[in-house]
C-alpha cells in the first residue's frame, strides 16, 4: 500500500509558480483536477490540475512527453472529462500526482520547468467546465444536526425517524441538471400548497441552498458485486462542493411519499476543481463518536479503527451577496462556517451502503453528502435551517433580511483544510446566482 | 400536423415477411425499434425495427440506399444507440416509419423486396440489447389504484396522500442498473427491520416485482425550459415494459424520509423493443376519468380536450414460472391483468410535470408510470399488493404458494394492444430470473 503522507505533503515544498506559494486554495500541495478551455474559445474540454493562479494544460504536458513517466495516467488525460483518469484507480492517481508534484516544485530543473510553463495557463483566462459525465447522482442525508434540525421542523414531536442512526439515508438526485459554478440559476415554478389554501402552481417562494461536500466515483463495482467498506475509499477519486438548490414549499408538498423531487431537480450546482484523497490524507480524523446509547453501525458499515480513519476535517462556509450589497459594494456577507468532521456517516460508509444492494457505482458517478450541518448554530449549512423556516430572518449588511433568497443573489459555497504542520488546501468555489423565473 | 391515423395503421395490409401476418407482437402496423447485434458475436450494435419473427438491420438498410428517402432518421440508424434516433423528433420518426412500412409491405417490388430481404436476422439469431444510453431515469406512481392499495399497507388509516390528485408524484431512479430482459436479477442485501427486532443486514426476504410501463424521452428540452402539455407528447419516442424489482422489506426500513433507494437500485428491467406512440395511435383513449368530487388537473396539467387524448388502452400481464413449474414442464402461470387506460395521470401529464421546474430531459431518459394497478383485484401490478404484504399467498399451479420471489422464478411482463378494426399489436416481453445473492 502506498503511504498515507508523503513527500507531496511536505510542508516545505514550495513551487516555482509563485502564486502557488502565496496564501489560497491550490498550493502545490493541492493540485485538484478540473476540465477547462480557454476563455471564449470553443477548443475540447481539456484535463488540468490547479496551481496558485494558473490551471497546468496536462493533455498538452503528456503531448510534450513530459508525462512519459505515468503512460496510462498520462493517456487518461488526453479525454475531454475526468472519468477516464476517474477509472484508472488510486495508484495511477499516485504516481501522476507524484510526477506533477515534481514537474511543478521550485527545484525542477530549468529545463522542465520552461517546458512545463508552456502549459500553464491563468485561471483568469480558462473556462472551467464540470470535470466529469456523471452518469448517477445520489444525495445522502449524512448530517444528523441537519436531520434533526428539518425533523423538527417538518415533525416537531419525532425529529430524528428511527432508521436514521442505522441507514446511511440517501436518494437518487437528478443528474441531467447538475451545472458547473458561475451558472445562473433560474428560480424553478411548481406546486405550492400555502396553509390550508388549494394547491398552486408557481414561482417558488421558498428558494433555499444547501451547502454540501460531493464525491466522485474512481473504479466501479460490477453490478451484484458490493464494496467491503475496507476498500471503499479506493472507490473515491476526490471531492468538490455542492449547492443542492432546494425549493422548501415544492418539497414540502411533493415529498411525501417518495422522497424529494421537483423541488432539487431544476439545477445543483458543482465546484469545478476535484480535491483529491491522497491531497486531504493530512486532514483525516476519526469518524463520527457516537453519543453514548447510540447503537454502533452494522459490521458492513463499520470502520476498522474509528479513532483515526473515516473522517475528513474539512471547513465549509456559505456567503451570500445581494443585488443591493453589490450595489453598495459591500462584499458577501458569510452566513455560516461549519467542518465536515461532524457527518454522521463517512464518505466510505455511504459508498458502500450505496453498493451492499449490488447497485452498480461508475467512475464518474456523483455522490453528495446532503447538507453539512454541525452541532452549533453558526454551522447550519441551508437557509431552512438558519431562519427556522423563514420565521427568523437574516440580517444582511445592507439592511435587508432573507428568510429564503431572493432573485439576484448570488450564493458561494467555499471549502479548505488547515492544520498545523500543513500547507492549507482549499476546494475553490462553488458560486451561483438566483435568476428571475419569468 | 400529421394526421394520428394513416394507412401505416391500415388492418387490411400485410407484409411479405410472413411471420408478421401471424398472430404476434410484431405485424407491419407495428414496426418498434430496437438495438440488436448476431446473438454470439460481439460487433457494434445496431439499430433495428421488429417485423414478425425478425428484425430488419436499419443501418444495413441505410447503407445499402434503402433509405435514401429519409437521410436524416437513416443516418441516425447507423448509431450504436436509439438515441440520435429519437433526438430527431416526431416528423423524423414518421417519415422513417413510412418507408420502412413501404419496403416491408406486400405489395413492396420484388427487387425491393429481395435487397430489403438480405438485411433481415431472425429474431431467434439476434441478441437484443438495451435500446438507449439511459442518462437520467425516472419513475412515477400514476396508478391511484396502486397508491391506494400500498397506502393502505402502510397506513391504514391514511392510504392516499392528500397531494396525489394535484402532484404526479415520482422520484428519480437509478439509470446504472437498468439491465434488458433476460438479464438475471440477483437478490439483493439490505438492511431490514422485521418487527420490534434490531435491523439486520442480510438478502431480502420481500423481493418483488413490479409492472410498469416505460416512455423514451424523444427531443429534450433546455434546462429552465418547461414543456407545455399541448407538446408534451413531441418529447416522447416510444413506450416499453419496464420490471421495477422492489426489496419490500429493505424499503419499508429506509425510505422514510427521502423515498425508495436501495430498495429498488439493484436492478431495473426493460424489454427490448420500443413501441413508438404513432404504433399507439389507434389505442389512444381519453385521459383518466377522474371521480365526482375529485379535483380537476390544475391548468399547467390539464389536456384540451380529455375526451380522446391522453390515455392509451394498453392491456399489461405478468406472468411467473417457479423452478419446480419448470421442472413439471408447467407453463408460466398469469398473475394479473390490466389495463394501461386505468392509469390517474397520462404520459404526457408525468413529463410536461417533470420538466415543469426546468429540469431538462435528455433524448434516451426513461421515465416509467409506476405499478400499473387496477380497481380490480386480478389487475394488481405486484406481489405486495396481491398477497396484501404476504398475508395472502398466491397459488402456483405447481402447488407451491408465493408471499414474495424466490430463488429460480422467472417473472415476464407483457403487454399489447387490441381494438376492433385494428390489427393486434405487442410491446413484446420483459424477463428476468431470480438468482440467489450468495
Amino acid at each position: 500500500m502506498r503511504p498515507i503522507l508523503d513527500r507531496t505533503h511536505d510542508a516545505a515544498a514550495k513551487s516555482w509558480v509563485e502564486t502557488a506559494n502565496l496564501p489560497g486554495d491550490f498550493p502545490i500541495q493541492n493540485l485538484p483536477f478540473g476540465v477547462f478551455r480557454p476563455r471564449g474559445s470553443t477548443a475540447a474540454p481539456r484535463v488540468g490540475v490547479a496551481i496558485g493562479s494558473f490551471v497546468l494544460d496536462l493533455a498538452g504536458c503528456a503531448k510534450d512527453g513530459l508525462l512519459n513517466a505515468t503512460p496510462v495516467p498520462a493517456k487518461a488525460c488526453e479525454a475531454p472529462t475526468l472519468n477516464a483518469l476517474m477509472a484508472l484507480g488510486e495508484p495511477h492517481w499516485w504516481v501522476l500526482r507524484n510526477r506533477l508534484h515534481d514537474l511543478l516544485r521550485s527545484d525542477a530543473e530549468a529545463a522542465i520547468r520552461r517546458r512545463v510553463e508552456a502549459h500553464l495557463l491563468p485561471l483568469a483566462q480558462a473556462e472551467l467546465l464540470a470535470p466529469a459525465v456523471i452518469g448517477d447522482y445520489t444525495d445522502f442525508y449524512a448530517s444528523i444536526h441537519h436531520a434533526t434540525n428539518v425533523g423538527s421542523l417538518f415533525r416537531p414531536d419525532n425529529p430524528l425517524l428511527p432508521n436514521y442512526k442505522y441507514v446511511p439515508i440517501g436518494y437518487h438526485g437528478r443528474a441531467s441538471s447538475i451545472v458547473v459554478s458561475g451558472t445562473p440559476v433560474r428560480r424553478p415554478c411548481g406546486q405550492r400548497k400555502p396553509g390550508e389554501q388549494p394547491p398552486q402552481f408557481g414561482e417558488s417562494r421558498q428558494l433555499d441552498y444547501e451547502l454540501e461536500l460531493g464525491f466522485f466515483v474512481g473504479p466501479g463495482n460490477t453490478q451484484g458485486t458490493p464494496v467491503p467498506i475496507a476498500s471503499a475509499e479506493a472507490h473515491i477519486f476526490g471531492v468538490c462542493l455542492v449547492n443542492d438548490w432546494s425549493a422548501r414549499d415544492i418539497q414540502a408538498w411533493e415529498y411525501q411519499p417518495l422522497g424529494p423531487f421537483l423541488a432539487k431537480s431544476f439545477a445543483t450546482s458543482l465546484s469545478p476543481w476535484v480535491v483529491t484523497l491522497d491531497a486531504l490524507a493530512p486532514f483525516r480524523t476519526g469518524a463520527y463518536r457516537r453519543a453514548a446509547g447510540d447503537p454502533p453501525p452494522l459490521p458492513y458499515l463499520s470502520h476498522a479503527d474509528d479513532e483515526q480513519y473515516g473522517g475528513f476535517d474539512i471547513t465549509l462556509e456559505v456567503f451570500l451577496r445581494s443585488q443591493k450589497m453589490r450595489e453598495q459594494n459591500l462584499p458577501a456577507a458569510r452566513l455560516s462556517q461549519g467542518s465536515f468532521r461532524e457527518m454522521y456517516w463517512t464518505l466510505a460508509q455511504m459508498l458502500t451502503h450505496h453498493a451492499s444492494n449490488g447497485c452498480n457505482l461508475r467512475p464518474g458517478d456523483l455522490l453528495a453528502s446532503g447538507t453539512v450541518s454541525g452541532a452549533a448554530a453558526e454551522s447550519r449549512g441551508c437557509l431552512l435551517e438558519l431562519t427556522r423556516r423563514g420565521a427568523e430572518p437574516l440580517p444582511l449588511p445592507s439592511g435587508e433580511t432573507r428568510s429564503f433568497l431572493e432573485d439576484g443573489d448570488e450564493v458561494v459555497l467555499r471549502g479548505y483544510c488547515e492544520r498545523e504542520g500543513f500547507v492549507r488546501i482549499g476546494l475553490g468555489e462553488c458560486s451561483g446566482q438566483v435568476i428571475s423565473g419569468g
